[in-house]
């Protein structure tokens, strides 16, 4: 079996997520690289890493370039993409500062996954989408399959894992605090998440929209190549651990039949249904952590709109909201042999 | 100053802030009753009140009987609400059995305080919406009359105490566990609260919808007297203690402008406008505990459609969304010389 030499560019959480299911999906790693800004060992899942300082040098030899992102700051891929590019690398990158750029596409395997070759005609670079934009799409595309889906409302309940390993550490102590009556200080994140949720995600940007609204607005059209999706949407931060969660309101075309939706739904990649009223089985964030899945549930018919359809959609914002669906595309670039 | 003898039903969560209520908006209480199943003295805020068993004699010489309410089973007013209003009292209602019948007002004084004069013409009880649906029409209304909303698509983000004190007491205990390891076992919730959140409150019914999901449909319409207001809703349990919130996009007839939308809302009753971007300030449930106002925030306009409009709306469930709205209508009454 051929294998590929891979470097993983971060070791915060998501970095540490793309070691383990590097792992765990039996990727077919030749040389590893963990690269970062300072030289230490770090150990994941009982596996020890060795982390390396970066620099150009580091991707010589290297095939394929895993950037973590990072949260709130430029990416590390804004100051070493090209240089691992023009080492011979495919990168894939985690942050969002090429996602919109027109030669550099945007992925979802299940999604788009044959996007993937344009990397080859472009700068070299494949992005990976925003958390909340990769399971929302995976949901959406089977549907937009069915019928053209014109129009996304769309609330989220995102985890505070999204914004980063402090984040979480943050909600844990603050938690603990509050339970034993201190004032929380918030640090991490903008306000606090103990017992608390609040809408502002990311940085607020054009239509007093903040740039996660953005992301899920501007990102979605491009994975599912239709500027005619029109997403909107209000992101809010809920304090959870790992998995973000989705209040998806869609318009299609045509009208649909539920049962044919949840019916595709369920054999569509990628997607698991748990949607069982009966049993009061649908997804929750606490279900999903570890999972490369996209659960849905809940799905219904508006009972106004015979267009309108309700779905609860919820994944682990660390795996297929990030190192999972990198590594997918990994995946794709081998299965494509254009690695 | 006239003063009017008032029979509390309950001493739930919802009961004790009725006392409360009642004493801070320095109700014109003559006679106070606190009615239960059991015999006990019962401490809100360092006042004792005693709770007497309720019996139907009970409401004899009372002249308004504000019930609490239950969470799900029949509440009280089913049983006792003839009973009082027989021997001369106004029932205002907190529970849901009554709110969408034909001669029982469904009264959030803000919007259609008028309505409580239908009381006297039908069976002698007002009833008091859901605490996720007052929250909203106390928003929309003001832009309703400013052109008519002809669809509402929200989802919520509710707190424990929505669920009665168990819940809340729940909602503790288990995070607390959960932060020391223990497996999370819920009981007065359908699933775990503990850093998590789950689509799911009231029971699943028509449509496969949640009877809360309904209450927000049917209740908002007949509250503003306008079948064509076409809500649809997904409910969610947060881990919150106190303060519902919600993510509300709505869409008007004519295309509004927005800073007019924010001028109206900021002037509305009982609505304090939090939506400063720039020091970033949005309505919380945390900052909005022991409020009777509805927190408004993050008021935009949709980037697709000129007639769509995002608002986010937070207020204290137990009390604007309950207590508070039933000694308001209490005070309309007054107002209104009904009593």
């Amino acid at each position: 079996m051929k294998k590929y030499n891979v470097a993983v560019v971060g070791a915060g959480a998501v970095g540490v997520e793309m070691l383990r299911v590097l792992r765990q999906r039996n990727f077919p790693v030749g040389k590893l690289k963990v690269l970062a800004r300072s030289n230490r060992d770090i150990t994941v899942d009982g596996q020890v890493y060795h982390v390396e300082p970066i620099t150009p040098q580091s991707f010589d030899g290297m095939q394929i370039a895993l950037f973590a992102g990072t949260e709130g700051e430029k990416g590390a891929a804004v100051t070493y993409s090209e240089e691992a590019v023009k080492r011979g690398c495919i990168v894939i990158d985690n942050g969002a500062d090429f996602r919109m750029e027109k030669d550099v596409p945007l992925v979802v395997p299940e999604v788009n996954g044959k996007d993937v070759k344009q990397a080859k005609k472009g700068r070299g670079i494949i992005a990976n989408p925003n958390c909340s934009t990769i399971q929302m799409v995976v949901a959406l595309a089977p549907i937009h399959k069915m019928s053209k889906i014109k129009r996304v409302i769309v609330s989220t309940y995102q985890a505070a894992s999204g914004a980063g390993s402090k984040a979480v550490d943050e909600l844990f102590s603050q938690t603990k605090g509050v339970l034993e009556g201190q004032p929380a200080r918030p640090e991490a994140l903008s306000k606090r998440i103990a017992f608390n949720v609040f809408p502002h995600i990311g940085s607020f940007a054009e239509n007093d929209f903040t740039s996660e609204e953005w992301k899920l607005i501007l990102e979605t059209q491009k994975i599912m190549n239709d500027k005619k999706i029109l997403v909107s949407s209000t992101t809010v931060r809920v304090p959870v651990k790992v998995g973000h969660s989705e209040s998806v309101y869609l318009e299609t075309t045509k009208a649909l039949d539920i049962k044919k939706v949840k019916a595709v739904l369920a054999k569509a990649p990628g997607i698991i249904v748990i949607d069982d009223l009966k049993t009061s089985s649908y997804p929750m964030p606490i279900d999903c952590e570890g999972k490369d899945e996209v659960f849905i549930g809940r799905i219904r018919k508006d009972p106004h709109n015979p267009k309108g359809i309700w779905l609860w959609v919820v994944a682990d914002n660390l795996r297929k909201g990030a190192a999972s669906n990198a590594v997918q595309i990994a995946e794709e670039l081998v299965k494509q042999a254009l690695v």
